[in-house]
């Protein structure tokens, strides 16, 4: 069957943060609505619309929280359905969409994701990010997510020998990113030690290894190739968008990201790339051993070669293929079911150099890799989405 | 772009009702397995699947939580994906897989839907539903959904006279359907005036206008329709499945199915059908007065027309156009998110003889209605789903 080709046609982001006092509609309703104007897209013109969120239900707030936040800028009448898959959602609900446009169905299509995380109870929100595949039985079992990467990255060192600073310096350089993002979360200066000799919360794993909780949105508007590029000058164009659930796995190798080394496979292959040929780079580094971990499951680094990737100083800024140059959920924030849509948003800014102080140079292929769910197994997911400018 | 013909394969429904104890991965593999073991499709057919659910993840279960399920019964390593629109999350979760197979990505999708809501507090439940479309403000004035269905009910006989005493007997005939359905929850024994003297809760509405909150869970397997022809004797096609949110109103009329109207259109225009030519049809009757007006939306009945078509009889069991012979969300009970597919189930047993006691006389062709959200405007969504055995 034939299939469309789709791109980007512009994006929108409200700040990330505690957005204290402000309700998701308002914050939810800002990235709609600047994806929107940025892109010369009437309300009326969206066909459908996709909106990642995880938690707002939980929290006194709403189900159909799509509409509610739509109907803020006048998108309504039309198919708008929430999609959940824990802190990848929003690139479940972007992807949704990119298949509704490729199988020919809709022409224009809104792609959003949403969260409030700040302003709950701490047991509440921890309640509700208990995560693990089963918060029930191992959420009781203090099977948090920072508990499950403090068990991996002593996997990870128990297998490959002591990561414990390149860790430290994984922290470092997504802040150093974030302090150019105006619209990060922490703004941290730091420096190698202050990671070293933060708090430990789950060892290995310290305070500032891990991300904070945020609030935010992040919209993207898709739509038919030969329709974006009528309506803005630099679409971005979707080369692959790829999601996986966790296989059964007779013996886990908590070292190992096995998810994203079949969800990076299929994207490669849909995109007729391979990980050399990536510009910049946004993964999931809810906790610095998950960054490092994603460079192996991308295929940035071979199997327990990370760290020297780390040490290389590729991933900087200025290196070779930079990683988090958004400041990732480390600096940027991490409100979970925007942080995928999030990732979007600086691949597409930085594919039209529009990135500022952030500012990759050049970049023409651009990654973004989200998890969702348990760590290791058939309770999590792994998301791939490539864009390029061509 | 040509579209693939899709048909379910077959469906599997756990029993509704108080499964007290029973874990929402218990219920809901349970489902899955029914419809998975009466298709001869084994769990690695599995290419998709799409699961409905509103609240569990406010409930102390987790997120991720169709992967969580289908891991029960050894659906793994495949994209799974939960989907959300308040009482209607299911059908959307049906029709997302329903998208997938007609664009040609897949050939054989699962959609399901899964919901526990006794056992948890009652205010927690009930804010969980506090639905409106947005809880925080409209929930906390009360407008919780039997205070919006009784506004509704005093709007539609503000409009077009007393309706009290139909609306009692359509409790009456949801319930003796329910009482041959053994799977449905509130087996009740009633007449008119049990439900004339029932207690008001949201004047007119009174306890035995409602619905009950229900545990359940649901499953379709769906499928090209070549491929759903080698896998069993008797597929059931899906000759329209479209969905809609509601519109922004100038005027809002709380006696008018204006959202029903629009997508049923849309569905009788895809499926080439009209209302005279519906076999079998489920609504949403989670108060009876929804299910007197989804009558007027869909066509079964003129405006203000719906209290004559209750008169009538052709809503009964042997009447002309039975109506939830399942018992409905009155009697077979409202899981919310496992609902919407409860009733493609109910239509498919119905369309193939198998419904035993509550079998309608020879039905072609079935229509399911299924409403989340907010009751008029934008807040809300309407479903309909058209099937038959051709």
């Amino acid at each position: 069957m034939t299939e469309n080709e789709v791109a980007v046609v512009n994006v929108g982001q409200s700040d990330f943060g505690e957005l204290e006092g402000q309700r998701v509609t308002e914050f939810g309703s800002r990235a709609v609505r600047e994806a929107l104007l940025s892109s010369s897209v009437e309300p009326d013109d969206i066909e459908e619309a996709y909106i990642g969120n995880v938690a707002t239900t939980a929290q006194d707030q709403t189900s159909v929280i799509g509409q509610a936040i739509l109907r803020e800028v006048g998108v309504t009448g039309i198919p708008i359905i929430r999609v959940e898959n824990a802190c990848a959602s929003s690139t479940c609900a972007f992807q949704e969409a990119y298949k509704r446009v490729q199988s020919g169905e809709s022409d224009i299509v809104l792609a959003m994701g949403v969260e409030k995380m700040t302003g709950v109870p701490t047991e509440v929100a921890l309640k509700d990010m208990a995560g693990a595949a089963d918060a029930e039985v191992e959420g009781a079992m203090g099977m948090t997510f920072m508990g499950l990467y403090g068990m991996r990255a002593n996997a990870y060192m128990n297998q490959f020998g002591n990561v414990r600073e390149e860790l430290a310096d994984i922290a470092v350089k997504n802040h150093d990113n974030g302090l150019k993002n105006p619209r990060a979360h922490l703004q941290l200066n730091v420096d190698r030690d202050d990671i070293l000799e933060s708090r430990p919360i789950s060892d290995p794993i310290r305070l500032l290894d891990a991300c904070p909780m945020s609030d935010g949105a992040a919209a993207a508007v898709i739509a038919r190739t030969e329709i974006a590029e009528e309506l803005v000058e630099e679409p971005i164009y979707v080369d692959a968008a790829e999601m996986l659930s966790g296989n059964y796995l007779e013996e886990v190798e908590f070292w190992r990201e096995e998810l994203d080394e079949r969800v990076a496979q299929k994207a490669y292959s849909e995109a007729g790339i391979g990980p050399d040929d990536l510009d910049v780079v946004e993964v999931h580094d809810a906790a610095t051993i998950g960054e490092l971990m994603h460079y192996e499951g991308l295929g940035l680094a071979d199997q327990g070669e990370g760290a020297s990737l780390v040490r290389s100083g590729d991933v900087m800024l200025d290196g070779r293929t930079p990683v988090n140059p958004s400041g990732g959920l480390k600096s940027r924030g991490h409100p979970v079911g925007a942080t995928g849509v999030a990732q979007i948003c600086e691949l597409v800014w930085q594919l039209r150099g529009e990135a500022g102080a952030r500012q990759v140079e050049n970049p023409s292929i651009g990654l973004a890799q989200n998890s969702g769910g348990a760590l290791v197994g058939e309770g999590g997911v792994s998301t791939v989405t490539i864009l390029s400018n061509r």
